[in-house]
């Protein structure tokens, strides 16, 4: 069942494919192109149905060649160059799977990416979501197709984050997509932040909608209407309600696979309280599921805190986060948020009850709301902060296959008995750690040779291999190779007698190394600045700073702005001469200490700075 | 944890309020209404923040008018009448929990609903899925909230379908929910088809978007180019894909909570094969799954069909369908669809591979595709099937909350210790109950009376209720109530040493009868008819028929017409004087038995009928 499961997962990516086709020759392209379009114009003027023009053998014939043509043929012989066709073409004269092996080694020689993490970050990011099959590109701009590679990373999230909500109590629902211009209009301060990126539906057909609707950037004002009618009495109270769902921004700024697009996917926390002690809790609550959710599974540390004015989500008290760091460009990026709301939408929205601490029984109070969501984005600061030259690297909490058993070491001498025992072996290895619990994959075709299967789905990023021949049987062992070891010889020996316990202690040390990795190398980029001069050389050494800050946004504003002019004359880690912005207010003790009170914003008169907000470049 | 899961479903329901406040002054209302906007607009116009505005005593005074006035409360004195915030303070006077019994009362009184499911049923249907929490009302039209008691059935059938399609090979992915221009005029014969429910997205704030793009009405467009992508070798073959997300079709007709609905929540699976033979044999597979969500999780019988030429899905060389029947309006209702849709889209969007057949390796081969959708309609169809005058009754295998345990006969004279015994006991058996698989919930409060609880849950259609007393467990017993009989005196007897069997037991039988019932009404309403004279007589009696026909859509619209020009003078159960459309050639050889070979179709010619059609009214 599992292995039916990878058959298309395994299918070649085809960004991928776009890549190899940069020989194609697009003025031939566009000829045949052009006319193939023009005869099915004509065919169809013709009363031909669509099936019938596609019959004809003069449009099979274009159609062929202009196939030919994209995968890099030459026009006229679609099966003759060093081509797809051809593969197949050879694989009826020579022994079955040689062909296959050719093509795989060609596209993978030697394993690895054309772009270097090192040198080119948003190339390789490009390149490595799509070899790793995780991302398909799409004819929307800032739209982007989650292949199942990238789902399964998706819905390992999702269970887990879903199964943790649900014991404290939050319910899943399903509120529509659409946000009627009443409600837009009746929390102004809220949707005007969000007004610019409203993509609006005015026409169905070709008719005009008599009221144009939005849709859902967040669910604030489609949820909270509903809220008011529900809440009648304190005793209605709590009100605990997730969905999981896609939302819309259209974004102006430049889009990046997973991190910025124009549709994503996320979840949506939405709660309402009789009292403010308990949603506050549940603000924190959740902050730390985020947390756990990048540390734990996608062994990504973060650092927890509460968003300075500036970047407080619109509408809210006060936001919270988690902030993580890319040390690939030096820059950080927004984890995922969990606000307290305070009364700010319960007044608009009516959500009140009579207060049952009021003698009087004439006093109303409002509700205390909360609202908190986690995006898609995880994937991509997960591939960002882990990935490598030669694809992904996928912790174990998260990969879609955590194993992948290859059976190696049959050559043309290996006998029919060494090659049973050795199938059957393997078979007996997946079943073992399927049961147990483990995401492990036999790939145990014949038709692509040990070396093609080893990069494919080093690709890939699962995080261990099973390698497992003749010799290991007689010995009694497998050899495991992490993914995130690059040395071919740091090989692990597991023990056939063990190999449950020996693979899940592996998975759980590659987790460990993977968090350690990134921990260290976040935490020798985090500097305690305390004046000015040194805010500066420490951001373009590619460093996030604590620094003493007094919270205005026109101080906020100013350092950005002087940290971008100080950026442009040197050399700066990662190359984006941006400026610096608040990230949070660290809640770690840690990152509280020895702060001067002195904000460090030169003209600042500000003298009274209890503890560090962390800046840096962001995402 | 699981109590504090429910505390949100058990909050008053929405529509239930609504119906409730038929009361309420709608004058005054506007009134106010107008009075508070002006103020407020006054306010803001001097140049107060949102938040200044709303803490203005003026606009708080208003609010609470409002908020009096909208519960039903007099205007001029919100706190004075027999409505919510006088039970509040009458809390203060009484012993706890006295006010919110007398309130459930008064909502309950005697449980059931106003509307009677044998009279009318559009309004028994609303009022059920409104004060059986599964529907809140939402201003865009034809949209609707799914509450978390729905979507709690919505997980149930997503986890059992989710699971077995994984089984197959089936992974899941997530595609972009907008469809470009170029998409929409690739396969115009099959979009066509839904152009006029397209929802347009043509602006994003107030600027014209250069391309506008189409909201996913199905997702055939969207996925089949990228499969082209990714298909160049038979090996690339078969590509399983499904998505769980919702689509939009600007609906025209009348909608219908769950049954039709702008956007609705469905899966969407979309495959392809190198060959014919694997994907036909899938289209029937995936239907096989269908049914049986209809008869083992909702238990509600279903016909397995392939549906006619002029129901068959644009696009699809033919289209198979689970067929339901809904007795109380005789009418059947289309339950899911799977569609062969053969290469017409491949050829379209050239999903092709070089022919591993062709000895010449010239001859392409295009790709045989299948697709298949299931919706949230299913809750619709199994409320509508076996609810009744007292609420909604759900079938065991997808209820939320398969048990809810009620201790039930504390007096003012019981001791102390009974009541510690009868918590101690009734917790245990949720425990044990849970940890059983079995979705058991104590509503353990001592704030409502069992008698109110009974009626909330009757309600809310929970299949079982153990009520649970210190007489009780002096016996070693508890009492059972199954919420679809509704003798009280049918009770049955569990025994304490036998909790989770006589529990898992009694829901099988459930299951077992809430099918039987429906097998047999919806048999009953089955008629085999030969000839024309005794068509109208059938369906009128709220009868669907299986019929000898041609299959051609001349013949199909002259049924159709014919019918309804024969309902129009006499009596028709339901009511509703429609006309006949085909719902399905039936699979299961006893609905072909001795099918005459002409068409029933008075002046059709054709005389060579192999199987016979079912027909009917339909949703």
């Amino acid at each position: 069942m599992f292995a039916a499961r990878l058959q298309a997962a395994a299918a070649p990516a085809g960004i991928w494919h776009r890549a190899e086709k940069r020989v194609v020759d697009e003025a031939a392209v566009q000829a045949v192109s052009d006319e193939l379009r023009a005869l099915k114009e004509k065919l169809k003027k013709e009363g031909k149905s669509s099936k019938e023009v596609n019959d004809t053998p003069e449009v099979a014939a274009l159609v062929a060649k202009l196939k030919a043509l994209k995968a890099g043929g030459a026009s006229e012989a679609p099966a003759e160059k060093e081509e797809k066709p051809k593969k197949e073409k050879k694989e009826k004269a020579k022994p079955e799977a040689v062909a296959p092996v050719e093509k795989a080694k060609q596209q993978v020689k030697g394993g690895g990416l054309v772009n270097k993490k090192a040198e080119n970050v948003p190339d390789w990011y490009a390149e490595v979501i799509g070899k790793g099959e995780l991302i398909e590109k799409y004819p929307v701009k800032g739209c982007f197709i989650l292949r199942p590679w990238a789902y399964k990373l998706w819905e390992q999230v999702q269970g887990w984050l879903d199964k943790r909500i649900k014991e404290i109590g939050v319910e899943n629902c399903y509120f529509p997509m659409f946000i009627p211009k009443c409600y837009m209009e009746k929390e102004s301060d809220h949707l005007d932040d969000f007004a610019p990126e409203l993509a609006m539906v005015t026409k169905f057909g070709n008719e005009d909608i008599d009221e144009p609707v939005a849709i859902r950037p967040t669910s604030e004002t489609a949820m909270y209407a509903a809220y008011s009618d529900w809440v009648q009495s304190h005793r209605d109270l709590p009100i605990k309600l997730n969905q999981w769902c896609s939302v819309v921004r259209w974004e102006v700024k430049q889009t990046t696979p997973f991190l910025r697009t124009r549709e994503f996917l996320w979840q949506e926390g939405h709660t309402a309280f009789a009292e403010k002690a308990p949603a506050e809790a549940e603000v924190l609550a959740i902050l730390e599921l985020y947390a756990r959710v990048y540390e734990e599974l996608l062994a990504v540390p973060v650092v927890r805190g509460t968003k300075t004015k500036a970047e407080t989500f619109p509408g809210a008290d006060y936001t919270t986060t988690v902030e993580a760091f890319i040390p690939a460009t030096g820059r950080a990026i927004q984890g995922a948020t969990s606000h307290h709301l305070g009364q700010n939408f319960s007044k608009m929205f009516e959500i009140q009850f009579q207060d049952p601490k009021d003698e009087s029984g004439k006093g109303i109070e409002h509700a205390y709301q909360n609202s908190w969501g986690l995006t898609q984005r995880v994937i991509g600061v997960m591939v960002m902060v882990h990935g490598d030259d030669k694809g992904l690297v996928l912790p174990p909490n998260v990969a879609g296959i955590q194993v992948v058993i290859v059976p190696v070491g049959i050559k043309a001498t290996s006998t029919e008995e060494e090659k049973t025992t050795l199938k059957r072996v393997s078979e007996e290895y997946e079943k073992m750690l399927q049961d147990a619990g483990v995401r492990a994959f036999l790939d145990g075709d014949n038709v692509n040779s040990p070396g093609w299967k080893f990069n494919q789905w080093e690709m890939k990023g699962v995080p261990l291999r099973i390698e497992l021949g003749p010799n290991d049987i007689a010995k009694g062992q497998f050899m495991m190779a992490r993914r995130h070891v690059l040395d071919p010889k740091e090989k692990l020996v597991g023990r056939h007698d063990s190999v449950v316990e020996d693979v899940k202690r592996t998975l759980d040390e590659i987790h460990q190394a993977l968090y350690g990795k990134a921990l260290k190398e976040r935490d020798e980029r985090l500097a305690s600045v305390d004046e000015w001069k040194d805010f500066s050389p420490n951001l373009n050494a590619g460093k996030l700073v604590l620094i003493p800050f007094c919270g205005e946004k026109e101080c906020e504003e100013k350092i950005k702005e002087k940290s971008k002019e100080e950026a442009q004359e040197v050399e700066v880690a990662g190359g984006l001469k941006m400026g610096a912005k608040s990230l949070c207010i660290p809640h770690e003790e840690k990152y509280k200490k020895d702060c001067p009170t002195k904000c460090i914003c030169p003209d600042c008169p500000c003298n009274n700075v209890k503890q560090r907000t962390l800046f840096g470049r962001s995402y």
